[in-house]
């Protein structure tokens, strides 16, 4: 019996997830679930139907893109996940969906704003669109490239990935990840919501303020502070 | 066995509506019923997700925001309930959702126009959308003070709550209420489809008029005057 | 038993298949089906819930708006349908929803144009809306009033209701209707779908093209005219 | 028994489908298998509703549209799939529907540009929109020249059926193809959703550009060209 069977199954649900969500289409999107101690995680292996998927399919690897264990050939998005658990040691699983709304924010290239406390609850900033590769990145390795986008895209615009759990990749599609796969999940749904939200508000009235500062501050901490009172 | 098993009750089948009618995602919203007569309502317990609630999970609140009884910590909307009830004496119960559409409505600052006899039907002014907080107020005692920022807009604009039984708090959410928590739950849904229209309304048509008085009267009062000749 | 069994069977089964396609929320909504030769329609009673409705419950009602059998008061839009019945013999069934998108055109009082062959396939002039009532007929007799404004938009715009079998009420809502109540629930979920796809036609192209003509007797004549070829 | 009970069963399949996927309204759409050893294909009957289909009612025509086996009058569309069936030896499925969004987009007469990568995994160019026929042609064979109307769209653009799957015709809706039928619903509910987010993507920011061809490249490559690393 596989010594990774916690991740497998992790994994697996995640991935089951998505489809009840309505967060992908056939084999669209894939989630993975890390063990930071061994430095592996577990990730759905590619273009598999979710009807047909099964926990023992997982494939393993490690943050260094290498197999360990499965027969499958593992997600094509998979060097994306190593080069995110290689350099965000405390995320412990990461989705990948292309989400209709999401996607279609990622496709205007543009961040989404924070425009109400639906989108405070969850972080305090736009949702970042990390812009198009150049080419020659594009033409090279590719999915490890993608890691490395969103890395520097949150270097560069001063986020932590603990307190921003979600990503656009400009004209490709949302990432988000969390503490364990199941938060990255929860994280993928809410991010649609959000993607749907702001996208109707622009619609209704164009030129719409983002969320202002105490509004921002207060749902954040209620939820995620050191006096926080949401939940048990 | 608690005596205060009826509005548990009420509170817990109406909290598991939203979830069914689409109004909330994951642990999004709460419902809440009141018993006037002893000055307490039971509201969903905070961040439960509604799969795993149960009746006896309801927690029991005075209007002061005493907990009576229940070993979970209340809704972290309780405070802005509690105010509601202690202020309009004639309402059973209340319920707050994140739903989409008249969440994008709230996040515009808008009131949602009265633009037909769905609306109509319902109420006969246009959807009140409370104004922002000042940030003294936010960083203060912020959910009591969203219940008197309800409170104030309906003084400042006249309106009665017995007959307009829906707000949009401004860059947050919908509440809505009722002589009980069941007919709180149906506005919710209402509201969420007259927020929906309203919003397609405007897209086909930027600049629609208002629904014209004559109609307002009359929807309204033949399902709520005193010769309402709607339903059984 | 009652000797109007199959028209009240036939309302039932008609106002049943409303929630069923997605046309209707709690109880907006009503669909009858009439008995030409006896001069009556069954009609569903007013404001009862969709999951209570029972066939006897339909009330029997002649083209006068008497009632003949049922203990239950009808709909409130039943003088509308006695009206159409009265003046239009060759429909057999009547259906009134507040659909979404069909309404939110409504609200917009503007007739939705004939975009493409799923229109054309159904009929061949823009779905008509039958404009806004004076004050004095809706402060009068409304639900009466309402039947002689479907009756004279189409008079007024030379339309028979052979050939479109659907109507718009500004600011208030669609009514269908066919040569037997199935079909007018068919053209309900039609036109729903048809008020859809303009919307999203105008949000892509603004000012978009009505259909050419010899496409529109193309598509109705294949489907409707002497030498149909469409179904078995 | 049939000596076409393959093709018959992959046709029933891949029509019943249609309505599972969102696809199709009440009798809307057809889907078809063909056998291009013995020059014929499967194809739903006209008119016959998704519930009562079997798929002994398949009726079996040849590329010249007469019918070889079946008591049922095949799918009004047919001619327009023998023309491609004809000219296109290497597709073995053919799927009709009038989906939501794509629909709307050929009502605009526009191709959908590509926006992101969801759709450079499908196909490197803009879903093409093939114009309106000229009025003598639509008074003519109609359904014949709409097929033509899509094979001369592919060659005045120099597109390949092999590379491109799917096409919208003016006014009308879309067409999707594939190796087999199956392939054919793929590309049916992959077009829609393409159309879903290009719409709005549009909406959020008029204007967008198409995606790059660097990434167009990149991803049609990695799941279709020599090298591909998608699937299993």
């Amino acid at each position: 019996m596989s010594t990774f069977k916690a991740i497998k199954e992790a994994a697996y649900r995640a991935n089951m997830q998505l489809p009840e969500l309505g967060l992908v289409l056939f084999t669209f999107g894939n989630a993975s679930a890390a063990d930071h101690e061994r430095g592996v995680f577990a990730i759905k292996p590619s273009g598999v139907p979710y009807s047909e998927l099964k926990a023992e399919d997982m494939a393993v690897v490690d943050f260094d893109n290498t197999v360990i264990e499965g027969d499958k050939r593992p997600s094509s998005d998979t060097k994306t996940h190593a080069v995110l658990y290689k350099h965000w040691r405390h995320i412990g699983g990461i989705v990948h969906t292309h989400s209709t709304y999401a996607t279609a924010w990622a496709q205007t290239q543009m961040d989404i704003p924070i425009f109400g406390t639906t989108h405070a609850d969850h972080l305090t900033a736009d949702v970042p669109c990390a812009p198009v590769m150049d080419d020659e990145m594009i033409r090279g390795d590719y999915e490890y490239q993608t890691g490395f986008q969103i890395l520097n895209a949150f270097r560069d615009k001063g986020l932590s990935p603990e307190e921003v759990e979600m990503v656009l990749v400009a004209n490709h599609a949302p990432f988000t990840w969390g503490k364990d796969v199941d938060k990255a999940v929860y994280n993928s749904a809410v991010l649609e919501e959000l993607a749907r939200m702001a996208y109707l508000t622009l619609q209704i009235r164009p030129g719409a303020p983002r969320l202002k500062e105490a509004l921002i501050r207060k749902h954040y901490e209620r939820k995620h502070g050191a006096n926080a009172y949401y939940g048990q």
